[in-house]
């Protein structure tokens, strides 16, 4: 046993936890920027009613409603220069992943110089940031609980990461009420993007003890509650237990890491930018499990058993076979069992997402490495899978 | 689902970690203050060898080595005093909870007003700290992972606590190394507080599905490795699973809190210095058990079927009346099976005790509220149980 754990974010858990958002910002400043999609989205009506909770406790409110899904160095740029401009104390982030993303990175560009796309995980690292709040809207990034910010470069077609501990939010408010309004697809997307948070960290050569158990309990969360939430919005119970299943992706993905599903989904998102995060996942899982569970049957088989307690009476081997079944059938009960053909992606545009498919490192990570070529005949699988 | 959670202590958990403590305090400054027992002590030969790991990182060490078991005011006033005089940037603490304690409560004493007691959890809260590392020596009192510093106010005989998250450590270093050298009997009183760490979070009204999680991992590592390590010291996968066992109660207690034993044991020491933090929770639990586990029934029962996985074929309300049974076992192998009458106490002194056992709030979390009378009964059982 041999790890190196740390998470400095204030979880604040609950159904009505957004009321406390003035007590909260109040202790990091007075003059604060809220990060949101724009006013014109269906969040709008909250953003109105967190800027209110924050005016009444005394604090003036700037707003940045630039946030793009799959955040852009542009949005993050234009974010930085309000920021800046504004000499605001501390950023509000709400949202899913990529507003939250995008305020870490605006809340650490606005004090160091240059760019957030200066600061990828593999350059030059900030020594400061100001402190950052993330309030999640969804279930399924984790990113109200980790120290990254993914974004991406249009230019390039390049998506890449900020990855450092001093970007953890100071204060994470995961409000299941804030939640129910997320449409089904959506929901079963984010809640997949979950799932795999916590499987990815519990197979990953990095994992710990400690973010074994945060990733186990979040795959039984998923295993209660996903299928009947996607099934009923409204069934608050099982938003608060995808709530809960979320937050332990984020917490284990943190200390642990995620593995070649990850990676690929990054790159193909990359590309096109239609394929939603989770999307991207459910496009590849299938054959990544079956190419992966032979070199971790014992952590493949004790998924297996989360998901279907039946397979308690099967040998690791073959409990660990199932449990690929088992995320396939999940993956046909949420909707998400995609191909590539409905998103009009080709088999040139796979190549080239195969060829890319290493530029980031979460492949080293798998208990199998798959070269790019095998992550090619991967991803060709699901070219027209049905 | 209701809770906060923070916690934001570096944990760097394996064996060797000790060796990385001079880059570690490096990122803190450049003169620091150890904090130990005496030189005269047997972990002297570790003081000085982390003096000579940090000397070689470039530092300045102090050394204040005036801790005492159960630590009193003037012992860390002491080391309070000393690290004003010499400007220390960081304090690092080495041993068990009384050492740990003494750092936190001195790193925070010394840059505020007045002293470490006027800072108590009930009374005006500092606003800043020195940051203060803490190696912990034995596995039990998971100190270097929680905002608490316990110590006595030896002419009140009352024992108290420092709690504010400003102090917990920046860092903690968990070395299954350093505790091979650790007596039986240190091995099992430490083993059964970690124990009671993680059973008391997880039976308390304060907790949480987060805590939860990880009090019951504590809990399987007590189940698997105490018996073991008391047995052979030298077992270092038993050494290094009570090692967790004991960073996992301090984690578990930080954000959930503990009950009614420990503030019973902590009353029993503030009268009885020679009492033990550990042996007094040995003299507390049977009696504490039985009296609360018809409010507790499920949990007692989940935590019964990790002690001996027979009960699983039980009811709850009998694996739950089990789990006392268990833990009377437990505590007979490692031989904590005490009483008060060993330690010279008679029954006055244990009338005094009860009547001081409400001081602390502790009791107001168990599942039971018990009286002061109900806690001398409870107390007089362990008078000469045998």
């Amino acid at each position: 046993m041999n790890f190196s754990y740390e998470q400095t974010t204030k979880i604040v858990f609950g159904r009505g936890k957004i009321d406390s958002i003035g007590e909260i910002a109040s202790q990091y400043g007075k003059n604060v920027l809220l990060v949101t999609e724009s006013v014109n989205s269906p969040l709008a009506l909250l953003y109105e009613r967190v800027k209110g909770l924050l005016q009444q406790a005394g604090l003036t409110v700037h707003h940045y409603d630039g946030v793009v899904p799959n955040p852009t160095t542009e949005s993050v740029d234009a974010g930085t220069q309000m920021a800046r401009s504004e000499k605001v104390d501390a950023v509000i982030g709400i949202g899913g992943g990529s507003s939250m993303d995008t305020a870490k990175a605006v809340a650490m560009a606005a004090i160091n110089e240059g760019r957030a796309w200066d600061y990828l995980f593999f350059k030059k690292q900030p020594e400061k940031t100001l402190p950052c709040i993330a309030v999640t809207t969804t279930s399924g990034t984790g990113s109200q609980v980790t120290q990254v910010a993914v974004m991406t470069e249009t230019a390039t077609q390049t998506k890449s990461a900020v990855f450092n501990n001093l970007i953890y939010p100071r204060v994470a408010i995961v409000d299941p009420d804030l939640m129910v309004t997320v449409p089904r697809h959506t929901t079963a997307s984010t809640g997949f993007d979950a799932f795999c948070h916590c499987f990815e960290s519990y197979i990953n050569v990095n994992g710990s003890a400690y973010t074994d158990i945060i990733a186990l309990e979040g795959i039984r969360m998923v295993a209660k509650y996903l299928r009947r939430v996607v099934k009923d919005g409204q069934d608050l119970e099982a938003r608060e237990g995808m709530a809960w299943a979320d937050t332990c992706g984020g917490l284990a993905i943190a200390n642990a890491g995620v593995t070649l599903p990850h990676g690929v989904g990054m790159t193909i998102s990359g590309h096109c930018p239609q394929i939603m995060h989770g999307e991207s996942l459910a496009l590849t899982y299938p054959s990544f499990m079956r190419l992966t569970y032979p070199a971790a049957v014992e952590k493949f088989a004790t998924v297996g058993r989360i998901l279907n307690p039946e397979l308690s009476g099967l040998s690791d081997e073959e409990a660990a076979k199932r449990c690929c079944e088992e995320v396939d059938q999940l993956l046909k009960d949420i909707g998400m069992w995609l191909n590539f053909e409905s998103f009009s992606v080709d088999e040139a545009t796979i190549r080239r997402i195969a060829d890319r498919s290493h530029d980031l490192p979460d492949y080293k990570a798998n208990p199998v490495i798959a070269d790019i070529d095998e992550i090619y005949r991967e991803l060709m699988e699901a070219l027209a899978r049905s």
